[in-house]
């Protein structure tokens, strides 16, 4: 019987009995034998999954025009018959089915020739704690709706925090849905503390407009923050970067020495490690000497580099990241771990209450005697929170923080290699000398009649549809570049060699065509 | 071999040959046999979960003092040597014990006599479909990050914005990380509408705040939406309600009235439908035609309330909704899915992207020619976004909307039952009349010399102390209530009879000591 069929039965009313047709229904919906049984299935096709994408048996970008996914999206939606709850073998078919259409329609970031976005292949057992969070459903505004959830996210926030050097027992953190909540959020912080009064009164309305300072090649979180929290996106200032994309603290200091003689309010300085399209880590203990001098909040973006603070060898590009006043790091960056986990940390512990200074009694009327350390809602944008640190937790817990060693030392190795062939060829520009695992670049051919951004965008369409690569593109100094992120451990000699071909392929290609034709590809 | 003896071994460099161990470390972590083996015992493990919680065979809340979790949680990461990847008997033993750390300390939504916070026991299979999420990781920033979730997100919301009775064609909407996200992107939506030029500039300076206009009950999002969007928390003004919670239509056409003789500008009004503390679905209708008079944005926070357009019984409570502007309906409240998957409809399509003008031109470089229809991140908050609405999509492929009828049926059922079991009672007030599954009362005992707030106070903990119903308490009208929410559709009249029960005991226990000792209770 499916529930359509079934729905009709139930009269509803204060006193009616209860349908039993209705509750056996449920009781198979909720069935933990048909969870076990369906769970088995789907573990087994993603495993399929990984083992295709990783041997690189498929497309690195399984890519169909919009409205093609989106027909076939709905057609599923629509046009199958209700299964009946209690039939298994059709249940698990029907899933397999439809979870089948989802992963031969990916970006699939397990193959080792997927060097695209700042998005990692998670490592598949922390994917198995994030099906444990997506079961038992915990909330966490307070602490009672989330206990472990709580306790986990307090002892990871510790361990992430110690890591970056914060002194224990002085900081505080969170964990957030996402990178760009977590920035506006210790912007929100930084406004708050640096305006008396904002948050209740508003922004004030006879000083001069507050600013926020911000790294060149700043994620766009940031200049959003200035739009959301009222400041205006005009009133997000750039300073210029050093030939290697860094902040110019001369510049910096310069432009602090103006403001303050003009007395425009700053709320933060946003320094960036690393920065996200150019992989720049800015110079920490100099803004932060800077910052201190000027009195102005210190907000780092490591949601990408945050994690090589497991590595010894590489752990000083986040040199003076202990004296920002706030940190971002995205977990589900290089941590490994599925999106989304953001920590947020805070260098004074109190600073965490400056976002929102507000209360929300029917929550937090319980124990309203009593502090509310343990209450993750005072502090996060998010009421209601998913289990978001337990991943990282467990994979942690399971094989220590060598594990990040390991694959970070990889991912720099990898980057390496990349960067070493492709400085073989000489047409190959990189502009900024890569220090993780971002890499810009670009192919200026020898033919100079060719426009380099077209050239260069052609050259990525052209690599990519091979689909044994996967890389972007963007802007960097007004001119095209290619811009590849190593995030799959397991990528190697082949996607390297592979990638080198590609070009020379392209550009051959290319060169063919205008020795032979130079006035028509003009 | 683990991974903290294995870490020492590679010789990092450029030209390094790769250590052959580590590869194989490495290989072990991702192996698609090994997550196959681990995820078998982890689908077993929460099966058993699932059981043990659905039989009300362990407690409703799992909860230790804060300290002692965390120290519990502590000790999980720091005092285990690391395994080694390779030998997946022992991570999948350690995995194990980890995972069941976490689902012996949890607020056991999967419980029948879970009636407290609006967190629903997910769908089983729901927590399956985001398990293909949560390895597949994809972003969705832009079309080619998530080509297939792109694609289904579009067809629920289409699906969920019909059901609302959007006209097709007409609107638009997104998904996001949670309904208080979700409240501050339409708020700010509305804002960069009101005020022209605010987005960049700021807001204006020199003129009278602009405030936004709330039911009395609206959940706290919304005054937070003030105090971040820069407007301040107390621009945020609160319309009386009338004695079943309702927004009064007359009095916020007074204040309508007054802001527009004094030139204040409203950025919105926001009904709830329903208010997250009370319960109480707002006319619509009523409000719809005061916003069109008066030329404001209309907010409908729908978060826990949008799932009743599912039931052909309730859906009038609805009416008039698809006349807001925006209205925000969370997937994982009544819908059954985890959390967090948030829908946020725009009744005129182009209005998403009033949220955020701004570009990102390293995300959107690649097809800067073409319209962004398909790129997710120009409209929501998050530039990193999970695919949240692959579950609800999968549900719903497999049983089709007759799945959500039946379950808020039941829901409505088993208030109702308790509600008549309650009305029972002489002592007990329910101070509003429920109109879904939120229900507030207290006890009134006959002595009256005891304080109302202590005594319901000392009730709940009674109640939750048994650990077979787990209920909250809240503040309205300045009084404590007690506050229970029917999220489980397996709640029955067992649990009604346990939680009157309960009261009963408790309240003579207290009638008890109460005649026996009148003073030294007083």
């Amino acid at each position: 019987m499916s529930i359509n069929n079934a729905s009709g039965k139930s009269d509803f009313g204060i006193l009616a009995a209860r349908d039993d047709s209705v509750t056996s229904l449920i009781d198979q919906l909720y069935s933990a034998d048909n969870f076990a049984k369906a769970g088995e299935a789907v573990v087994h096709l993603l495993s399929q999954y990984l083992k295709n994408a990783q041997v690189r048996s498929g497309p690195v970008l399984a890519i169909r025009p919009p409205l093609e996914n989106i027909a076939k999206a709905r057609e599923s939606l629509q046009n199958n018959p209700p299964v009946d709850p209690g039939d298994m073998e059709a249940v698990t078919s029907r899933a397999s089915a439809l979870i089948g259409q989802f992963l031969a329609n990916t970006q699939t970031v397990h193959h080792p020739g997927y060097i695209g976005h700042q998005l990692p292949p998670p490592l598949p057992m922390a994917s198995l704690f994030e099906l444990a969070a997506d079961v038992a459903n915990q909330g966490m505004a307070i602490y009672e709706l989330g206990p472990w959830a709580t306790a986990v996210e307090k002892v990871m926030v510790e361990r992430l925090g110690v890591k970056l050097g914060f002194k224990p027992d002085s900081f505080s953190g969170l964990v957030t849905s996402g990178g760009t909540l977590a920035n506006l959020t210790a912007l929100l912080s930084a406004r708050n503390k640096a305006l008396d009064g904002v948050w209740k009164e508003g922004l004030p309305l006879s000083k001069t407009s507050p600013v926020i300072i911000a790294h060149r090649e700043s994620h766009y979180s940031i200049e959003r923050a200035a739009g959301i929290l009222g400041l205006g996106s005009n009133q997000c200032l750039y300073v210029k970067s050093d030939s290697n994309g860094r902040t110019d603290p001369d510049a910096l200091a310069e432009l602090l020495q103006i403001l303050k003689a003009r007395q425009i309010p700053v709320i933060a300085v946003v320094a960036s490690a690393c920065a996200t399209k150019t992989g720049s880590f800015d110079s920490l203990s100099r803004i932060a000497d800077l910052c201190e001098a000027y009195d102005v909040w210190l907000h780092v973006d490591a949601a990408h580099g945050g994690a090589v603070s497991f590595s010894p060898e590489h752990r000083h590009l986040l040199e003076g990241i202990d004296r920002a006043d706030s940190v971002v790091w995205d977990a589900h960056k290089m941590l490994f771990v599925p999106t989304l986990s953001t920590y947020l940390f805070y260098r004074r512990s109190r600073d965490k209450y400056f976002a929102f200074s507000q209360d929300a009694r029917y929550l937090f009327a319980e124990g309203a005697d009593e502090g509310h350390e343990y209450d993750c809602g005072l502090a996060t944008a998010e009421c209601t929170k998913r289990a978001a640190a337990l991943s990282l937790w467990g994979i942690l817990s399971i094989y220590g923080d060598g594990l990040f060693e390991i694959l970070i030392k990889r991912i720099f190795e990898t980057t390496s290699l990349f960067v070493e062939k492709l400085s073989s060829i000489n047409e190959i520009e990189i502009p900024i000398k890569p220090e993780f695992n971002i890499v810009l670049f670009r192919y200026i051919p020898e033919h100079n009649n060719v426009d380099l951004n077209d050239f260069n965008k052609s050259l990525r369409k052209f690599i990519i549809e091979e689909n044994n690569i996967y890389l972007t593109t963007t802007i960097y100094n007004e001119a095209v570049y290619l811009r590849f992120v190593v995030m799959n451990p397991r990528t190697d000699q082949t996607d390297v060699e592979r990638l080198i071909e590609n070009i020379k392929r392209h550009a051959s290609r290319y060169e063919g065509i205008n020795s032979m034709a130079p006035e028509a590809a003009s």
